[in-house]
Formats: structure tokens, sequence, C-alpha cells
């Protein structure tokens, strides 16, 4: 059965404990690679046996040891626990998995992943950046805590990123461990998170935005660490480099599409859906794919993303189920 | 000849160009560890030898490589290369040069603590923080930029300084350097200089802050990133874990008494030899140690620090000197 986009969602919103969740037992994996496959491969059911576990991880990544260190504590957990689907973390286990690596070996990867995203969103959600006073449904992190503790609670989360995936990545060669530390790295520099937004902002101030810039934004904004994602699961699970490269294709066209799909959901979507302000982008008058494309080519065009990407990983054969369905729920999800 | 601060923030002031600077040749250390010893140690040639490459590093540690990621990096490279003591980079050169470590293994992690550090510059200047215009005698990074892009150049600054150091340390045991980065990512947590900050916005808005309760801000705000300083080098260097320990209670020793002598510096000095706003504590009401232990008892604090730090370095002999000579520097400094 093909899990349609808002039983996944709802899934998704569960509490961490996954038992009570489960459908009943279906194999892991489907066993061939044809197109129908990746309908076949229970999506629903391998999100929902991730989603307990990096819950788990990431609760435990924030721990105040002391009452001088409560609020920033309290302001970080605000943010990384205030749900979302958990994609990075989900993609980075996968990525692991398809070379036989343990979860074990990539949680604190994948922990580091969902630390660094929700800096960027505590940081993007800033009045000075794009003003927005509700995220994933909730009030953003600064109404609550103030602009001050926002932004000191996103370099907070920041650092101990790499002092997470460092300290705790154990039973994988270190040279391995300060490579993936290299990519977290590179997603956040000018080459990754910040340089993306640093163009998305100087693009907001001009006329006729090109294709070409609005794709250098997005992979930039987006795709990246989408990328170091992949990469990194793929890095600790034990990859050759020719391997981690073909991870990385796909993973850089399910970050496209990603974001064709967000700025498509954006037109589509309602508020309630979406958990975040619907419409805001033309309200903004800001640049997006269909504004350039159109509706219907900006679906095409995730479609043709998701096909490419999908593409990347033949070579994996039924090892790769779980990133094939995830590709397929990027540009058929509701939020 | 002792150096006078002013003739070292002269010196610390001056091109990047060693050569033209550089005093007749004298023994890089001195020959005895006596309480004299670090009085005829040369500082100001030993700063000067390292201060050209360390800026060299610096600039090379930021590069743009297409038209996109220019503004990012023309904003952060403005902030990094404003100048500055550079205490940070050159601790961890002494301290790994302590255990006969070349400056080439420790540069990747002075270059990275010195990201770090002007990222905390760079949003600790913001207007939602302490709302800064004029840094180094330069208006601050957002005055320029805007508050959007600065804040987004600190996040590239301290995401880059683990990338750089991951990336670029050779040499060195990997487990080593992920050590470093372990200690670079707490150094801004919440047992770091963003949790220090969080409790000194806390006490700003209440009366009666404790000496307990301002040690804690300070150590955090400041000791620790030179504690990651000064124990980094040494890691890289080779020291053994009772060495590195050591060192780290010198390097948070005089941490504690560069905050002091920085109290004492905001009310003796002048607004033009600080290259940045003086008497400003005292205009917010902030506590400091002046206001709390009196001028006079905040010195003797600063020079008991400074005693204690040093005594902590007296099994490395000789070979301790740039380390000595810097701590009784940072008390007798100027600005």
């Amino acid at each position: 059965m093909k899990l349609s986009a808002l039983s996944l969602a709802a899934a998704l919103m569960a509490a961490p404990q996954v038992a009570a969740f489960a459908p009943a037992a279906k194999p892991a994996f489907a066993t061939s690679l044809s197109s129908a496959t990746a309908t076949e491969f229970d999506l629903n059911e391998y999100l929902l046996s991730k989603k307990g576990p990096i819950e788990k991880a990431l609760e435990e990544s924030v721990d105040s040891n002391c009452p001088e260190t409560k609020k920033i504590c309290e302001s970080m957990l605000y943010s990384l626990m205030a749900g979302g689907k958990r994609i990075r973390p989900v993609v980075c286990l996968a990525a692991c998995e398809m070379f036989d690596g343990s979860d074990e070996k990539a949680m604190p990867a994948a922990v580091a992943l969902e630390m660094i995203h929700t800096m960027s969103l505590i940081h993007d959600d800033l009045p000075s950046m794009d003003n927005d006073d509700l995220r994933r449904g909730k009030p953003t992190n600064h109404v609550i805590y103030g602009e001050d503790v926002a932004i000191l609670s996103g370099d907070a989360l920041l650092s101990e990123s790499f002092k997470h995936v460092a300290l705790n990545t154990k039973g994988v060669d270190p040279q391995r461990v300060l490579d993936v530390v290299v990519r977290l790295g590179r997603s956040v520099g000018p080459n990754g998170l910040a340089g993306g937004q640093v163009m998305d902002l100087e693009c907001e101030a001009k006329e006729g935005v090109t294709l070409e810039e609005l794709t250098w934004i997005h992979t930039h904004k987006t795709a990246t660490l989408l990328q170091v994602a992949v990469a990194s699961g793929a890095i600790l699970g034990g990859a050759t480099p020719e391997e981690v490269a073909a991870c990385e294709k796909f993973a850089l066209n399910i970050g496209l599409a990603f974001q064709v799909a967000d700025d498509i959901l954006d037109v589509t979507a309602s508020t309630e859906d979406l958990g975040k302000t619907a419409g805001k982008d033309e309200d903004t008058d800001k640049t997006t794919y269909p504004k350039l494309l159109g509706l219907q080519e900006s679906k095409d065009e995730a479609r043709r993303l998701i096909d490419e990407a999908k593409a990347s990983l033949e070579q994996f054969g039924d090892r790769a189920a779980p990133l094939l369905a995830i590709a397929d729920y990027i540009v058929d999800r509701k939020n």
C-alpha cells in the first residue's frame, strides 16, 4: 500500500514510543527494486521504528548539569524537541544501514544534523531575518525566550553538534569521524546554509532572480545539509569514496526536490497543514519555483529530480529501499 | 627589559610582516625559571614572530570560491581580520611548542579559536545583545553588513572553525584532533560562551549579583575558550592527560584574570586606548569585579590569579617561558 502523505504525517506526529503505533510486522526491505518497490516498502513502519530512538537521542543530547545552564538548555530543547519530520536524522541512519552499519554508529551524527537544522530554523525566524512568529505550530524561539537568548541557543546548538558527533561516535575509524566533522562544518559556511541564506537575502532585494540563482540558493540552503546527512551515514557505515559520491548525488537531488515541494506547498497548502504561515512567499513577493516555472512545471521538476535521485542508488539494490521511499515521500508530502 | 603594555600593544598593531619590526636576536627562551625569567623573556619578539603566520593563516581560512559567496566571505573576513590581540591563537601555539610540537600542527586549531572568538564578538555586538557600534576602533559587523548578514557570518565562522581544524590538522593522531573538536564544541555551548552570556543577561536584569555568579559568568564567557586554546595546543603537541590538566588549570586562571583586567580597564582606560566604548559597564550599571571588590582589591585578585596560573606550569621549566610571559601581559595590558 502506498502511504498517503497525510497518514505519514500523522505517524510522524505520534508519541516517541513506537511499539503502540507499529502496524503488523512486514519485511523490512522489499524484494525487488522495480519502480513498484518503493511503493511496497512500508515507509510508515520504517519511520516509526526510527522515530523513538531519534527523539530519545535528541532529548538526551542537551542536559543542564547546573542551575546556571538551565535557561539556555531549556531554550535549546524547546526548539530541538518541537517535532518536525526528522528527515535529516532518518536519511543519515538509512544511509548507514545501506552499508550494513548499525544505527548506533550513525546516531550521534543524526543528532548533530538535527541540532544544526534546528539552529538554522531559530536564526532564520529572528526578526532581522524572516521575522516569523510561528514554527511547527508553536511560537518561535525568540517569541518565548527573547532575541538574545534565541541567538545564543542557536550558537550553542551549532557548536554542541560538533562536540556531540566527535565525542559520542563509537566503533568507527576516527578519520571517518573527522570526515563527517568536515562535511558538517562545510554545510553551514559560505558554501552551505549561511551562504545560501545571504544570497537569498540579496535576491529578495532585487528584481528578476534567475532560475540559476534560485537553484544556487536552494542547493546551499536546503540540499547541502541533506547531502551531508546521507554522506555522513554512508561514511559511518563504511562506504567507499565512490559509494559516498553516489549517495551525495542522490541527496543533492532530493534536497532540491524538497525545496521545490516546499515552494509548491506554500501555494497549495493551508497554514493549519503546514504548521507555519502559508502563502507567505507570495505575500512577500519572493521568487519561487512556481513563480518562475508555473505550478505544474514545478511539480514535474520535483518528480524529475526525484527520479534522477533514485537512479543514483540503483547499484545498491534492495538495500536502498528506505532511501528510495523517502525520496518519493518528499515530493508527495502535505507539510 | 620588561615590556610596557603600551609598546606591546604597538607591536601587536604592526603589519603582518614581522622582519622589519624584529628587534636584535635574543635567545627564544630564558635560562632559568625564577620570577625574573618571565621578565627577561622577550615577549614582544615572541609575539611578533607569531603574528605574521597567524594573520596569514586567518586570511587564508576564508576564501570565496564563487560570486555567490563573495558577500558572506567579505563580512566574515571584515571581523576576522579587524586586528585584535590574537591571544587565543598565540597561547595555542605556545602550548603546542611547550611539548615540542611545531606551529604547523597547532595552526589550524589556532585559526579555529580565533574564528570562534570572532563569532562571539559579532553576535555579542548585535542590537538585541550588547548593542555596540564600535569594536577595535571600527564599526561593528552589523553596522556595515546589517543584522541578518552579521548573524549568518557568525554562524558561518563558528561552523567553518570545526571544518578548518578537522580538515587541515596534519601529522597528529586523528583521535587527538577529535579531542580538540570536542573541546572547541563544548567551549561555545551551555557550559561555554553561550551559557555564560545567557547567565550574564539574566544577571543584568537582577539586583545583588554575587561574586560566585560573576565568577561563573566570566569562567564560561571568557576563561573557557582560553582554557580550550591552551589545552588544544598541548594535546596537538603530544601532552599526556596529566599535562593537559596542568595547562587547563593555568588557562582557567589566566582567563579569569583576563576578565578581571577587562573590568578594571573599563574603569581606568580611555575609549581611544580600548578601541571600544570605555566606562560602559558603569553606564549600564553592570556588575563587575571593581564594583564588588573595589579597584585595588580587583587588581590584587588579578595578580593572585596570575601567580596561581604560573605555579601550574612550574613542572615544565624553561619551556613554559612564553606562556608565563603572556600571563603577566594579561594583567599589565592597557587595552
